[in-house]
């Protein structure tokens, strides 16, 4: 079994300082789902006041917990509510039994902190496909909700970890004309657990006061700019969640229009969506996908989306190829418009390609230089129309099938 | 520079010994486009009262042989014809140079033949984005046409290699009541060459007499079932093209809905699919996805095609991980319908996982034993239908990086 504990060269010098944000408190413990000796279940409660988003994954074979909150998160209530994560087991193709443990630590969590069971949301990262022992996290909810406290953000970006190789935190303020917005969150991702793919979970706090129907909008339409244009290896988990709770602390009311919190959203979430990526598995170049040109938005992101779930394309930034010819590859297979000779491509300002074929003044010497960058900007534009899209990821490395082959549990 | 010489360890213990299919002849030469020591250049000429149909790549930025045959192949000649195939050079994204190179290596081969030009196809594999040096291969046009041989078949199948780790060949005979029917081809693939994706070309000769539509739609309806259902690592080149000639020579005439010939052909494409992915790039297992009980046979192709590709079940393959729930959750990402509760999927003749969990009887020791074989059989009933589909892929391995990433020219 290989043991991965080399923290990505990509990632954050450090955890950032994440302010408290008044109107709800953490606590992390120690459940011992499967992981020995570190923090493997979080409880979070928001006071009364509090609305709640939350957008999920399209899999049609999602785990029991993803189809348990997406029952709730439409429910417009206002009274406290409660989040519980456990990593080590995802609790996802477990069938009936999976079923059987959301409602035992949903009535747990409902009981050991007051709230109502229907806003209680859960979360489980880890073993797919065996039962999870929700005794263990249902033995811990008293403890946890003694020990809830307003800074315990940040040992509940680590409880939540399964074999990321660090925390993820981002935190953001909006200064409205009635006050300052305070958000801040966490996330986990790209890390894996075997015999389990990645999964992305994130939960992001914010002191504005919103209504559900608005901060929904608002997380919809950002999740798809931010968290929905990460790849790193186009596969799709079955658990993946994402959170968002106002508690409405700050007393400054949003709604869906303001622009000041929906750039302060969009920025916190791309935030935490690089930083998944920049801890991809075996990950050594993070890669942003520019495309314009295209004849829609939609076909802008189908190529951008092509080149950077290429294999070929991935392996080449991992070997520092400046192999332009993939990129052609890539569009002219995803199935969107394109034109070989309106086609232009550039390694960040280095125009490599266009009017069908290798530009004039590139010289592969340039191209090579420019690759042995850690973060890389691949543009392509189609030359049909004003469609844009742009989308992260990391190479394809030996440590991917390190990673994902020769780890067995 | 990794030098990629081992032999595939799935590849057939030797070449097969291919029959002469009168009416057409072959010759190669070394032209010398980009290796030296080898051939890379090949010459087929079939006789008047030859039909000919082709299958091409959907790559919006095809090159521009694929280009020139796909102008040509609908026309309804039966004079003489001829193929061109050169390694080394795929003169793709190669502007109006490539159209250039293309107009004069027909031109020389038809006054090097006496072929008309509009019968004249060629294929090239190898570079992206360099121009060809086209007159390398018209120098050796006039020795190829003397040196035309009805014995040439299996020289020719090594000419157009290029890093493929062994040439491939098949044949097959059909009884019919008017007498035999003899049908041989060649393929590359899947080996690639830097800075090129890997290209499929195949080409297949046979005697029957058979009009231009009905062998188009013979060949179309069977690519469908045999070269568009391997995938190595989802990425589809520039330059694929697969040519079918019949000579007539045989005097036995068939039309599209002779089954024994259909059957042949249809035996014929996947004797040599299945030995594309055989010498699929780092490829250390074959893997047969059968996907039934979809809603359509549509779906069951989109199941198969997505458990195929996963990059989280191929390495889970290479490290021998009976990794079930990666198939689960390839079904539940593909976009086609799936219900979680109904899915069974089997690793051979091992159930796995049925009824939205995992199967009562199966063991990880069974999953792992099972892993250990050189040739897996994944299947997975969706339970919702009568939709089948069957496709064919190889694992992703450290031997795919080093090819792909660590190759550079």
């Amino acid at each position: 079994m290989a043991t991965i504990t080399k923290v990505s060269p990509l990632g954050p010098e450090k955890f950032p300082d994440l302010p408290v944000i008044d109107g709800v408190r953490f606590a992390t413990a120690q459940a011992g789902v499967k992981f020995k000796g570190r923090t493997d279940v979080m409880l979070a409660v928001a006071d009364a006041g509090s609305t709640i988003a939350g957008v999920f994954t399209r899999s049609a074979t999602r785990s029991a917990p993803v189809l348990d909150c997406q029952e709730k998160i439409g429910l417009d209530g206002m009274g406290p509510l409660a989040i519980v994560v456990n990593s080590g087991n995802s609790n996802a193709f477990t069938g009936k039994h999976g079923r059987a443990s959301v409602a035992a630590i949903t009535a747990a969590a409902a009981a050991a902190t007051g709230v109502s069971v229907d806003r209680v949301f859960t979360s489980s990262t880890g073993v797919i496909g065996e039962p999870l022992p929700h005794d263990k996290i249902v033995a811990v909810l008293d403890q946890l909700n003694a020990d809830l406290d307003s800074g315990g953000i940040a040992a509940a970006a680590r409880a939540i970890m399964t074999t990321d190789t660090y925390p993820k935190g981002a935190t953001v303020t909006v200064d409205t004309e009635h006050g300052p917005i305070k958000i801040a969150g966490m996330a986990k991702g790209s890390g894996m657990i075997a015999p389990d793919m990645a999964t992305m979970l994130v939960y992001i706090f914010t002191d504005a006061k919103i209504a559900q129907a608005d901060l929904q909008a608002v997380v919809s339409a950002t999740n798809d700019t931010s968290f929905n244009c990460i790849t790193v290896d186009s596969d799709t988990s079955t658990s993946d969640t994402l959170l968002m709770v106002a508690t409405g602390a700050s007393g400054v009311t949003v709604d869906r229009n303001h622009a000041g919190f929906r750039d302060a959203v969009n920025a916190l979430f791309l935030d935490l969506a690089h930083q998944v990526v920049r801890d991809g598995e075996g990950a050594s170049k993070f890669v942003e996908v520019q495309v314009t040109g295209a004849q829609s938005d939609k076909d802008a992101k189908i190529h951008a989306m092509a080149i950077a779930n290429s294999p070929l394309i991935k392996t080449a930034i991992a070997g520092q190829d400046p192999n332009w010819g993939r990129v052609v590859m890539a569009i002219g297979k995803s199935g969107a418009a394109a034109d070989r000779d309106l086609l232009s491509i550039w390694f960040g300002d280095i125009l490599v390609a266009e009017k069908g074929w290798r530009a004039e003044g590139y010289t592969e010497d340039a191209g090579a230089a420019y690759m042995k960058n850690d973060s890389l900007i691949i543009r392509a534009d189609i030359g049909l129309g004003t469609g844009t899209a742009t989308v992260w990821t990391c190479d394809l490395t030996h440590g991917y099938i390190e990673i994902n082959a020769d780890y067995r549990s």
